[in-house]
């Protein structure tokens, strides 16, 4: 039995350890991930993936941690991942060692992973996703997936979610407008946290204004919760809307559309990092890239010209 | 003379129309985008390109319009591209129609673009960094990016440029945590805005607290400017730290190693992008990428088995 094989069993035993080990696997793209992915694809539990994301200062951590602890109360065992965005220097997330509620940390059945993207050759969005993959597997019943930000690995790590959820806060004030440019569209539901602030009105207001001008596909009309995380309001009402949703989509046929674009986009996702590697392990070696990075660099030649000449030296063709 | 060499005179020769319709064949990748930017990249005329990032609600746009402003007064010619994120199910922008000041919009020497992603093999950072070398190339001195967000592109784009300026306001709270895992290591400057706002001094304190936990490898130490940037306060000082950095890293080897670590993204992120498209061109129909999105969509495959089915029919291989 290879390593990947018993790993995948150990998940399937539902072992944290295994779960953890296999993540880092699939963050640090060893050997062995494609063999356990496959394995963990084909073996889902049929989980349900909550995607959150929100601008910072939402107070999303907070709000997925009372949501993990909700479902705690009503006995399902959660998985939370949250993803950080990458420190483009260092390479390292710094979110990780965030403190997330002790009750949380310490329960054998809530298992907490952050995610940061590495290098160039990163893919956050395909790393996260294949994580939620393994927690699946591991019959976790409810997937929390925390992002930040609005950029376009959140959006589509929150895309690939059954249920996703935007949090605003009040008193957003002008800039709104950019909010809803890049996660308007993906809210199944809306959650305006910290609740108690002055402005709440008005944000809800204009939310309402805003839904009202877009029709979705699939005549589902996001509701929208108002919740204080930190003191535990509004977050059985949360719930029930995640609860309610998740019941509305299962047999709709915008749904499968959705999860067909899903699929699609992981199959390119995918395809595009594998061709990458090839390419740069076949045909390009390190050196060589050095070498063309300086020149690029120095402004003695343009990256258009240095990949044409990288494409001209090698072939690809059908088999 | 073909269109793309005729489009390339007239951006060189400072023609905004032209700068205009190259910038839509980029982002439209347009079969003739790649001749115009071979063209443009070894024509730079070495304005400075100025990256403001930081998180929504922090006044970036009325920051950038007054430092356009502002280097408008000073008699330079100015670019503005604002980097919308996309909206994922439309792939449309929202921003495209966001007012800015009238002043600047009518101005001759100014030119303004918004941009965002559209589908999958959109590339935002990848078509945002070539519209500023178009900019470059027509002769704006000052190009100004401003992006929304700390995604990954937002991230890329920043890195990009000359300088880079993360925008915070007072009294982020506790999610300051958040900001700056993503965007706090890229700061060239920081500018704290609506700095008239309680929690002024603390947000200082806490971002000085930052700054001195990181020794940056160029021995640079990024000044703090305060600014109220719709009151027109603080912008000469912003500038002045601008210039200030722009003279610094100037012949400093540690900008040299940052040039070509973004020249090294740059060719891997264009090599990945036209490998998938020969790949899709030349080895999977559109019907073929339909049914296997299916069939994972479905659970039917793995998405990894279907990648990996497509890799054995191709043959990559050096001539």
């Amino acid at each position: 039995m290879t390593v990947a094989s018993s790993l995948v069993e150990r998940i399937l035993a539902r072992d944290q350890r295994a779960v953890a080990r296999a993540i880092s696997k699939i963050e640090n793209d060893s050997s062995d991930a494609n063999e356990i992915l496959k394995a963990v694809f084909t073996n889902s539990s049929r989980g349900l993936t909550v995607g959150i994301t929100g601008p910072p200062g939402a107070g999303k951590s907070s709000l997925v941690d009372k949501l993990a602890l909700h479902y705690r109360n009503l006995g399902k065992r959660v998985g939370i991942i949250a993803v950080d965005p990458s420190s483009p220097f260092t390479g390292g997330a710094i979110l990780g060692d965030r403190i997330r509620m002790q009750t949380l940390a310490n329960d054998p059945n809530v298992f907490i992973r952050s995610m940061a993207t590495r290098g160039n050759l990163g893919g956050l969005a395909r790393a996260t996703i294949d994580a939620v993959a393994v927690l699946d597997a591991a019959g976790y019943d409810k997937i929390l997936v925390e992002t930040v930000g609005v950029g376009q690995d959140e959006v589509e790590i929150v895309k690939a979610a059954d249920v996703s959820v935007v949090v605003l806060v009040p008193g957003m004030g002008d800039d709104i407008q950019a909010i809803k440019a890049g996660i308007m569209e993906i809210g199944d539901i809306f959650v305006i946290n910290k609740s108690e602030r002055e402005g709440v009105e008005r944000t809800e207001r204009e939310l309402i204004a805003l839904l009202e001008m877009s029709e979705r596909p699939d005549g589902w009309h996001p509701p929208i919760v108002r919740t204080i995380a930190t003191q535990n309001k509004g977050i059985t009402e949360f719930e029930e809307a995640v609860e309610r949703y998740a019941a509305f989509r299962q047999g709709q046929a915008a749904s499968q559309s959705r999860r067909k674009s899903v699929a699609e986009n992981r199959i390119i996702e995918i395809l595009r990092e594998k061709l990458l590697r090839r390419v740069l392990r076949e045909a390009v070696t390190p050196e060589q890239l050095d070498q063309y990075a300086l020149e690029v660099a120095d402004r003695l030649k343009d990256p258009y010209s240095i990949v044409e000449e990288i494409c001209r030296r090698i072939r690809i063709e059908e088999v």
